[in-house]
């Protein structure tokens, strides 16, 4: 889907090279990508960690460097080849590879270097992208393929909690605020109903009244068969897309059939031949 | 379903906007609902935040007042243009519209709005209605359609669970309550067992006394199998509500057949046309 | 299975009454039990209260009193009505109602009422004999074959479980000891091992040393996919009994078969008509 | 699979008794071998608590070097009898057994005992040896099974939450880093994010800033979501290997078919006969 000049031979096997996975090329660069990913991150950790940034402070600034350097040329080398640069340049990766080497060189003038990790981090988000074109390629196919399909019933199931938590924060507020500082305020409520109901428990906010004690009871009882419900989602639909075969059918337009089925369930006409999940 | 003098015209196009969602008018006035039944829940939580309410006391009444006039006409509205004025009043939903304007004008004698919230999160409980009509209708009457058939099970267990609670608070009473101030009567030890069945495990009550963990860790393991009971039983049904379709054989009554079956598989007799669920 | 001699019409009568649940009078016994059962538990639950314990002694011990003769009269009944005395004496039943009333007496000597909560809890287990013949009989009978079904597998798996998080808490044991009092000894760290890897996770003992949380997020992280086995056995047993009938067929002997099969999948053989799960 | 030279029957039969477990024999030895085996765990469990060391000394030691004696033993009549020594001594089992007879030895020279633990408790894996030979083998390889199948899914979905802690974990430290020392560096926030999806919840690091809080209100109810994932992967292969006959197609090699199917989905041949699942 992406047109040549047939003159530019390097900027295709460039492109080739940093941008698919599917020659030996390719795959070496992805890996080693990965690697220096990896390795930015783990420094962005140690560098957080405040005894270690004073012990270690010059080979983690050259550490940084040559990462931010890796980084640059990469992202330097990405424009030259790719052949829609503004497309690359505002897509969501584009962005993230961008981002992830201008606070290197802000920290020049503000040598704050704490928020380099988020946007480093990020940088993970290319995983997927490969694993993509790996060997998982059918797992994840399979498993994205559940979630969208369950997404909707699991959003409309968390619109559920959600308004419950605040009604559940809003009576434990009424209950507790007087005698108990953690529940001081709703908001503070409702993250003690959502720590609840999750079965988080940090404990951090506990009701201390009988009737908040009683009130809780319910709760945790209550989201101990809630929980069962996005579980039940999932499940349901990791099995159906298990059982079924994603053909549709050419007269009635259903497109559930089971996997050994030959003819639609719903019109009884003959079945196109199934791509088997 | 709801009769009308031909002559008011009026009354009856208000009535399909506020109470009706299928037209393009009531569509809008759902949503502007919604719009200010959310901003009078988060209106509430802030002013619940003490260094707020002090600090923005003026905006905070104003804004109280405006919500409590917008949802005062509307109350007013329903009860003008609904055909059978009782039943609007005395239904669930008459009662919180009525609750939810009531404390405002109490609150001119008394001054504490502190009540106010939970009666306004309550309202959120109308977005169902809404939804109920939206596009996610199919959704959520399997969803519905999946719990109601599994509440009966559910019940069962949590009859279950609540006996084992009990049994579990008094025997860790009798071997923690000595030394442990926690423990110091059932009703709270059966609160810690109720905390650490569920999983949720504040810390704000735990075992002290060797014994004490020994049973603690029992319980635990049981709860980690028990949290798979609920879940196995939702999953089952919404995996069910899939495969069956619910047609009810002419001949045996039978109301239970796989998708794709054409013949009562109890009597063998033909099934009626299927709506596909 | 129950052999009288013609003569004694009041015990059969009292026999029907107080044992079976089928008949009305039964039904009547059963509920009224069932109410004195739950009266003495929360009296328990209220003495083991000691400011309660201190302002309402008077009524509490009356309270007792009068609940200790309602069982004891109860016991003498149901000894004098049952055909096989020693069966019910030394049945589970028969023990625990005796235990019931026995610390009542005991407590004349020795005043500690303490003990008592146990034994009366245990009493709420009849609630399930109760329920055995009410209308739930479908539903609890399909609960308990998927999880006996189930029973052999999950055994198994918490073999499992119990021998890794002896071996977790060991290497915890070793790794965090001797900075951290919380894991003194292994036993102790065995507690964490199960507290985290069953997600109840209450805070008293947590990792202290960089290695010991790194172990501890493997030790989630694990616990986190291990979490989904349980549920796993039990989801699919149940599916599997919605989705089979136990007909054995007569030839190969094999024991399942799909829900609307009219031959043996394995041998192909008749089968005998379906008692439909 | 083993040779032996028809001389040495002694040889052959101690290989029968220690390594095979169907013989009489060969099950008294392995019931022995595990008495041994729980026995010097709970010892080493004993040992770790202080004051038990402390009062018990000398029958801790007595015990201790009765059961180093009985596993040296056991090691060198395994050596002794195994035909491929090689093969034995440095198996995964050939190393634990011989680690966990080596710390007694040295710690004649320095005596620490704390480190016998591990070793010792790894010896517990030997009961899964047992148990594939035992009645719970169909239960074990329908778990086994299903549990591989799962697992490359699994794999893919632990990179994406170990991804997801890292992103949460560096936004987290981020925000809370400035206000609370529990989200000192980016290690501890992952850590903190770990306990918190996984639905731990300890309690040690909670966060404390409104936007910390409602960041963390976020991951809860993501995570509750999520948890749903793993457990959907492992009951949807449950199911299916309880509803697939794991039979190769003979014609189209498509090794997934109904367990009541005679003929191929895929190419419609007729089926090899299938082994039951």
């Amino acid at each position: 889907m992406t047109s040549f000049k047939p003159s530019d031979e390097l900027k295709q096997k460039l492109y080739v090279i940093i941008f698919k996975s599917d020659t030996k090329g390719g795959k070496l660069f992805d890996v080693l990508l990965l690697i220096v990913i990896v390795f930015s991150v783990l420094l962005s950790m140690l560098e957080s960690i405040v005894e270690y940034d004073k012990q270690y402070l010059i080979p983690f600034r050259i550490g940084e460097w040559i990462i931010t350097f890796l980084f640059t040329i990469e992202y330097i080398l990405r424009i030259y080849c790719v052949p829609n640069k503004k497309k690359y340049i505002f897509s969501f990766y584009g962005i993230i590879d961008f981002l992830s080497i201008l606070p290197a060189f802000i920290s020049i003038l503000f040598s704050s270097t704490r928020y380099f990790s988020i946007i480093r981090s990020l940088r993970l988000l290319r995983i997927f992208r490969i694993l993509k074109l790996s060997r998982y390629v059918k797992e994840s196919n399979h498993l994205a393929e559940s979630i969208k399909r369950s997404a909707k019933k699991i959003l409309l199931f968390s619109y559920f909690i959600i308004i419950m938590v605040t009604i559940l924060g809003a009576i434990m507020y009424v209950v507790e605020s007087k005698v108990n500082p953690g529940f001081g305020n709703i908001p503070e409520s409702v993250y003690w109903a959502v720590v609840t109901l999750t079965t988080v428990g940090y404990g951090d906010i506990t009701p201390v009244t009988f009737l908040g004690q009683l009130i809780a009871t319910v709760i945790m009882l209550l989201g101990y068969s809630i929980i069962a419900v996005p579980t039940g989602i999932v499940s349901s639909e990791m099995i159906r897309s298990h059982r079924m075969k994603d053909v549709v059918c050419l007269k009635c337009g259903n497109q559930e059939h089971d996997r050994n089925a030959f003819y639609c369930h719903q019109c009884g006409s003959r079945l196109p031949i199934s791509k088997s999940p």
